[in-house]
């Protein structure tokens, strides 16, 4: 008897930055949720980054940090395909025959070329200031990255949709020219529930964002993780007046965090803040307790694989050998399909 | 005593469309005469041909047309580095990496594009219609060709130049980010010597040009040679009249094609015309069968490379191996210079 095939997801992961506590419950936790359901594929786009990341040794660190995070979070390499993007040669010669398929205008229409673009006119500079060829072809690239893995589904957020939306239509583009010898599989973008609904407040109150400089770092120590829970900002309530749970950052950041092992400290915390008794300083403490629970062991691993020569390697060696299996065999029907080769 | 190491020359040979007398002449024989000086490097631009060439069979014959001609007309893959683009997958990872550092101004210029773009204007198109991608980024991929390869000088026509000045142009941009750990060579374009200075007339007395559809096909039986050669249009002066050889189209066909053996056929044919009693039909004669002695033997080494499974495929695999290794000297060193990879 032979098993139906899986759905293949794919989830890229863009290195530009230290991942922090709403990159792990806004992006990495659904993102491995999907590996229970799909053949899931992972990768680290550090072709993508250098549209912007200019220091070879932070983008180095960067790629190999977002990796470690994403194992140390509960990434398996063995049930999944786990790549650094570089390490895939066929991603860059099927991005140049995409290329010319593309029709421009649809480049001209890219949500992130057109905002570059209007920022430039608004400031009376020339529309193509500034803007790299690199961050003009992102929709070509991205598009190879979901092409090449044969993906069915694409999370995103409701921002990206269109990438996905664009990697149809280039799909389409070669399927009508070629589509005799070789058709791409047609990707859908899917938007992953979002737990809870609400935006994971950060330390000012606002949705934590990097651009905010607001975030908890995922992988601080101990006593700085403390002295961050203490600075999230609370209101002049009492200590022994009834609290609103659901308009506190404290609360809500618990909440959203908690894993279902501690779903009871939660309730308990959500019925005493209603009663009344229960200060803020108490609330902080029960966060950074669930907090420093969940994420020490996390911050154990990944110290270890971030070690030079750590497993890591072993697993992402292994990882671009999968993915390149899978490039290859797509790789290949597409020479043969528009006559490149032998 | 160490010899001096020879400066590199590149030359690439773009597959689309049946060679004739006007490339021998005005480009296959001044590019092979460069191997007598510089470290020599060919490559047939396969998927440059992609961004109009969309028939697989078509691009696939081609390709390989062009291959053996070159080699009928005597290049020597043994003293040069002759390869096929696709076969080098270095190329693709590094326009991504140019692609990063090139500005979206600079390819608004370029020739090609700022050509397509006008007609599209005049026939009152939007200005980026049919414009694909591929056609759009040409020129870094021209770049990447240029500088994986640390060309000293390319040999171009002079509307090719900017190709040139574009790629020194992005090795300039990449340079400046990155030159503390890696600097790209700055290539020179050379316009070579066009030989007699003329341009060879084609059966219609225009220049000899495949999209004028007046050209003389390299490899055509014996018998179809004569009855081209035979529609050369000549005036109707009598046999007997002194005649201008400079001219005749025939006669500038015969001079700029002759080779050095045939100095004495072209230097007597010249005499005898200006003096009179040589009719067009004996000069066409004698064009015929110094053309037909010097094809005969290349048609014939043609015929044996395009069999399928000769000698030209191992030529092929034997330089792709050498370009590979060529280009991932460079494409390592950006690696190691951007911070990607280890």
């Amino acid at each position: 008897m032979s098993q139906p095939v899986a759905k293949v997801s794919l989830t890229g992961i863009k290195p530009t930055g230290e991942p922090h506590l709403g990159n792990l419950i806004g992006a990495i936790r659904p993102a491995l949720q999907l590996a229970e359901q799909y053949d899931s594929v992972y990768f680290i786009a550090d072709y993508h980054a250098l549209t912007t990341v200019r220091d070879p040794e932070l983008l180095r660190h960067y790629s190999r940090s977002v990796a470690a995070t994403w194992v140390a979070a509960g990434l398996d390499p063995t049930r999944t395909t786990f790549y650094v993007q570089s390490d895939v040669p066929e991603i860059f010669e099927l991005n140049w025959v995409l290329s010319c398929v593309t029709g421009k205008g649809l480049m001209n229409r890219a949500h992130a070329y057109k905002a570059a673009r209007d920022r430039n006119v608004e400031a009376g500079e020339e529309p193509d200031a500034g803007v790299n060829m690199g961050l003009y072809n992102y929709p070509i690239l991205m598009a190879v990255d979901i092409l090449i893995m044969e993906s069915d589904v694409v999370p995103v957020g409701k921002d990206q949709v269109q990438h996905v939306e664009y990697a149809a239509d280039i799909a389409g583009s070669f399927n009508h020219l070629y589509g005799k010898s070789y058709s791409f599989k047609v990707p859908k973008a899917i938007i992953p529930d979002a737990g809870t609904g609400h935006t994971l407040p950060g330390l000012d109150g606002r949705k934590m964002s990097k651009s905010y400089d607001n975030t908890i770092p995922l992988f601080l120590p101990e006593n700085k993780l403390k002295k961050l829970v203490r600075r999230i900002p609370t209101d002049s309530t009492p200590v022994e007046d009834p609290k609103d749970p659901d308009s506190s950052s404290v609360f809500q950041i618990l909440e959203q965090f908690a894993p279902a092992s501690a779903a009871d400290i939660v309730a308990d915390t959500r019925k005493r803040l209603e009663a009344g008794g229960m200060g803020w300083g108490e609330l902080k403490n029960v966060l950074f307790e669930v907090l420093n629970t969940e994420l020490g062991p996390l911050r154990e691993r990944y110290d270890a694989l971030m070690e030079p020569g750590s497993e890591l390697d072993t697993m992402l060696a292994e990882g671009a050998e999968k993915a390149r299996e899978r490039a290859g065999r797509v790789l290949g029907s597409v020479r043969k399909a528009i006559g490149v080769g032998k």
